[in-house]
């Protein structure tokens, strides 16, 4: 299975798919400090909001490793982990994952326990998170009808993921059911992740798929192609506003003024009950560098400026579904994160 | 002042600035046939519907004089013009600039004056162009109140046209009467025309201007800092539907969902008075290139198809005003291309 990490527990090693490299070439990273995972946060050689927290889990593993014999072990993993947190601003699932990390320096005797039950803990969030997405994957796949015509944006497959994906997941688990008629995948400026990476998972599982660019959407909208926009998620809000990736917000709008359902699939740890408005979410703003390449340029043009959020907010109003491995919301219907259809529905649990 | 074509006419050469290598670069191409001519607007070395229409007529020059001697020099001529007319499909300036050339083959007494003829008339046309461009820039710019924040899509500026610009040329006139308080610029992908050329026109004028890539216009409109969106047009039917770069669509949705003015700039010429409904314009695909080279791929990736229009169209209702040399449309209120502001209205004229 397509997994963008790979943990080597006797080397000490995180193995980071360099995802900056895909499609032309499958390099992988070798990353043996917090350190390290850090700066391949913040590169982006991995990216996804999930696949972050897991890489934040893996990372405070070779933190506790690092802080091993050290009298102030628990000062050093924490400040360890209070500088991983500030890889990247925007996805909520790296806090998450090293809030989780965080709790058992409380608890543990010592260093080396502390080493031993983290590693144990960032193997069950990546466990739980593939877990999480299948689920993801069925639920959303139920919201389909046969036939249906799907619009992606950005890469949310396994490479964004601990496997499987969440949007991505959707669409794979619908196509397996033979309930794709289509796939499209926008090409996500300014970091490609859908030409890039979107179009190679589908490319590797044989998934038929016809790739845009992403003001390409709307018309196609308009010419009645698309049934259903599926997307991810970085941080979703208790009312249901949600932090995603640039060009978001645009699909949003051009779905609701075509009637088309808005859907958002993502792992729970991605909503933040923390914050009731999208406004609230910080937007992590990106080097000028990612968008002036394209033009041939390797520094920016004399007297113009760019604007490059690497994500933008979909408010509530706009979401037709949100689904997550507890269930189905619709916060377009006002009434936030409030599960509509619980993921035990239909199981034959009450 | 900047100008993307440049006659010569004694050597009996056009020279084509070509916009593929801009702004790296700037080249010169000698087209001294129909066909070289023809080649520069189908691989794009000169774009833009009033520019393509220009580069026409001279090329009907070449045309003409290749004619020359040739006892069947009418039938010549006429074949010429026809293989020209095919470069482009989208843009109705490229058949209407063709057209005026076509009339002058039947008064022309013998081939030599049919050069003549085709020599004066590509230049009236280049010259009429630049012309029309300065009067929507003074009309256009009437409709930005002080303090406007205004984006652009594509390139409308002088590189696409006779001198000054449509879109663009509205905004110069803005920005030189004081109107602007910014300009946002979309990269305009597949193309790039934004961040090529749009920016560099901006740049070489010293008028500030943000870039930002396609997706990123609705999150901008949402923050409340767009006051109109102003583009150009490579059609327009009698009802007042748009053909124009691929994104417009986008862009006219979300401005509609914002309450923002959407305003469209073209010379008369564009109006294409035949076609009264959007859908029966002609809509060129492109090349899969386009889009792949971004992700670092030389040839389409396997089992990915693509979906690449270079122009979408844009429908009457969501167009707040069309300017042209003639005066100010406003299609959304049902009444088509019908002027409700005239040209000569403010001048003294009744």
């Amino acid at each position: 299975m397509l997994k963008p990490l790979d943990w080597q527990s006797a080397q000490g090693v995180l193995r980071v798919l360099d995802q900056r490299q895909l499609p032309a070439r499958s390099e992988w990273l070798d990353c043996d400090s917090p350190e390290s995972v850090s700066e391949a946060i913040h590169c982006m050689a991995v990216r996804g909001a999930p696949a972050i927290g897991i890489a934040g889990a893996w990372g405070a593993v070779l933190a506790a490793r690092a802080a091993a014999g050290e009298t102030d072990w628990r000062a050093c993993f924490q400040s360890a982990l209070q500088n991983l947190g500030r890889a990247r601003p925007t996805a909520v699932n790296l806090a998450w994952a090293l809030g989780r990390m965080r709790g058992l320096a409380d608890t543990a005797s010592d260093s080396q326990a502390l080493a031993e039950a983290c590693e144990v803990e960032a193997a069950r969030i990546e466990r739980e998170d593939l877990a999480a997405n299948q689920r993801i994957g069925e639920l959303g796949a139920r919201l389909l009808p046969k036939g249906s015509r799907v619009l992606t944006h950005c890469n949310t497959g396994a490479l964004a993921t601990g496997g499987h994906g969440t949007a991505l997941g959707i669409i794979r688990s619908a196509w397996s059911q033979g309930l794709l008629a289509g796939v499209y995948a926008t090409e996500t400026r300014p970091w490609l992740q859908g030409s890039r990476l979107t179009a190679w998972e589908l490319s590797q599982e044989g998934i038929a798929a016809t790739l845009l660019v992403d003001s390409a959407a709307a018309s196609l909208m308009g010419a009645g192609e698309i049934d259903a926009v599926v997307i991810g998620a970085d941080r979703i809000t208790r009312r249901g506003d949600v932090a995603n990736k640039i060009g978001s917000y645009m699909l949003a709008v051009c779905a609701r003024a075509h009637e088309i359902p808005f859907i958002v699939a993502a792992p729970g740890s991605t909503v933040d009950s923390a914050l009731l408005k999208g406004s609230d979410i910080p937007i992590e703003n990106r080097s000028a560098d990612e968008i002036w390449w394209a033009a041939g340029l390797d520094k920016p043009m004399a007297g113009i400026t760019t604007h490059n959020p690497a994500f933008d907010i979909t408010p509530a109003e706009l979401v037709t579904a949100i689904v997550t491995e507890e269930g189905i919301a619709s916060p377009m219907n006002g009434q936030g994160m409030a599960l509509l259809e619980r993921s035990d529905s239909g199981s034959g649990h009450s």
